[in-house]
């Protein structure tokens, strides 16, 4: 391959195809960890793009589209490797960028050949790159329970976070009877199983956490007269999200007045979810009919590379099981079985690709 | 009157009776405060008592009973002053009743003419208090909701507290299904809901309370592990107060298995109710009627030096409402008419009560 990196530090070896001109099919993932991270998330992706293109030197033989096998740059914190390929970093606002690690992004990008202020070059189009297929860790545990071997992604979902503040009365716990309290945590247990509900009733199963609660005062012998906590739902379609949104922003309404509370939602995040092309999906599951690899199809949950390049291009996602759903810990694994399998797959798909994608 | 302070700092002024030898009426109640606390909080009780005995003063009356008004020590902290004349003060830990303020309670104790070596002298029997009755501003509201002048005590409620402990699995927020969760905050959900519709259901009108929760790990992608909450249940029956313990064993079993968790309760606090005597809250009733005052009864739900007085006499209470319900807040307000109309009943039940009460 030749290599070369772009002005957001993404490293990009580039295996040539047999037809002049021809937009590149890329593959690829991050090499970066979170602390304390596994040996699977990211690194996976980035060395099966490599045993690939090994394979194909190795047997003399080039597909008519280049491959690109792509490394990106810090996926775990500010993903600007794919937001830099995708033509989506906020040029204006590098302290959103800021390493948490001290430093300022621009020094940091420099560090690994990149430029901040050069970050516009970085951006590719669907001319340059026809599909980009990411083989991942699923993070999850999907797969392990379903004792599937692949997993062919429907896409990445899109996400809404809220922030949600009940204001009750604090009081008493001792001297104000039942029927006179406006108790903020009452109000937040319902909303919490509210949420939860709401993630359940949805016919495309989408998920809904609330994972942060504060209660003041926070004593044991007074009632609450605040809470604040978060609402994260995500899930493969937008509809979906819209609809959970619109019925949180109802059934707040409900608690409020039956709970004699006020109750005030703030918006916090909101990131489209990133479909996977259906042609991709079923170049992924012909591939595993051909193996004999057991598969069924599944969102992406968490984000990813390939969200950032479905922005601007076709993209898929190939995931195998990790051990017991565990991610982001030294305990993440998957089997060099396993890891096998979804090179294969990897390969194959990009063959499928390749007669599939015009030159 | 005659004063002196017993080894346990209470201030303790006797205007004498007419019998010779005759055990005392005893009223009073005290004059600490929380910090930045309101103005009638116990010296309600205490001014109340010493115009009782200028108003017999004044008209050159005695009862059969001599009088007592008991100025009690540190009701708002350790109660040291009611459990000395109780007896029930922790003789062997002294580090129990440690004031938050810094120094020793001994050393306090001696500030104030007490005396911790010497504090079983301060006990005091029914031989000689043959009944003790406080008039105390009500420090809720259902008084001033109920539009009633006077509150007709039925006793100082028990109080049952409870450490709960949820232990579930956090988890990626994003990847890990709906129905694959074990999710402590979603199962505290539930107890925070099943602890107030326990105290709803119960007739004798309890109050519970989850007072104080936290979440771990706290953050808005991750699925709560563990949540840690109390639970505060007070009644003035002994039997309701096990009754919801015992519920409330049971629910978290259900809870545990419903949400894929572990549950542990462990007993924090568990004080025994004190029932106001039936002939004195008859007492208090007829003065009411008498003077022509609207009155209701009502269990008191905070602590009060009278609960202590009443584990070795016959104890009742007088309540007067207090503005908004506000207490141990310097918004604190009762209205000259309504401490006058407290006093008042205080007086005319002593009268009774010497009626009542043999020599």
């Amino acid at each position: 391959m030749t290599v070369r990196t772009d002005a957001a530090g993404n490293l990009i070896g580039r295996y040539p195809g047999k037809v002049e001109g021809a937009a590149a099919l890329a593959t690829g993932s991050h090499i970066d960890t979170v602390p304390s991270g596994g040996s699977y998330d990211g690194v996976l992706g980035v060395l099966a793009g490599i045993e690939v293109v090994r394979s194909l030197k190795e047997t003399h033989m080039h597909l008519n589209h280049p491959i690109e096998v792509i490394v990106f740059t810090d996926e775990e914190s500010s993903m600007i490797g794919g937001q830099g390929m995708a033509g989506t970093v906020l040029l204006n606002a590098p302290e959103r960028y800021q390493p948490k690690i001290g430093g300022d992004i621009q020094m940091h990008l420099e560090s690994i050949g990149g430029s901040w202020d050069e970050l516009a070059t970085a951006k590719r189009t669907r001319k340059q790159v026809a599909a980009f297929v990411e083989l991942h860790v699923e993070q999850g545990s999907v797969l392990e329970r379903s004792g599937k071997e692949i997993g062919v992604v429907q896409g990445v979902v899109g996400m809404q976070r809220k922030a949600i503040t009940i204001t009750g009365q604090a009081n008493h716990a001792g001297t104000t009877p039942m029927d006179m309290r406006h108790d903020a945590l009452v109000a937040a247990a319902q909303v919490i199983l509210a949420v939860r509900d709401m993630a359940l009733c949805m016919p495309s199963q989408p998920v809904a956490t609330v994972g942060y609660l504060t209660v003041a005062p926070n004593a044991v012998n007074i009632v609450p007269g605040q809470v604040e906590l978060s609402v994260d739902m995500r899930d493969l379609s937008n509809d979906c999200l819209e609809m959970m949104c619109d019925r949180l922003e109802r059934i707040l309404k409900t608690i409020a007045i039956a709970t004699n509370t006020q109750i005030e939602l703030t918006p916090i995040l909101c990131v489209a979810p990133t479909p996977a092309v259906s042609q991709m999906q079923a170049a992924i599951a012909t591939v595993c009919d051909q193996f004999g690899y057991s598969y069924c199809h599944l969102p992406s949950r968490a984000g990813h590379d390939a969200m950032e390049m479905g922005r601007f291009t076709d993209m898929g996602m190939i995931f195998v099981p990790s051990q017991q759903g565990l991610s982001h810990s030294g305990e993440e694994y998957t089997s060099p079985e396993q890891c096998t399998q979804g090179a294969n797959v990897l390969l194959h798909t990009l063959f499928r690709l390749d007669r599939a994608y015009p030159c």
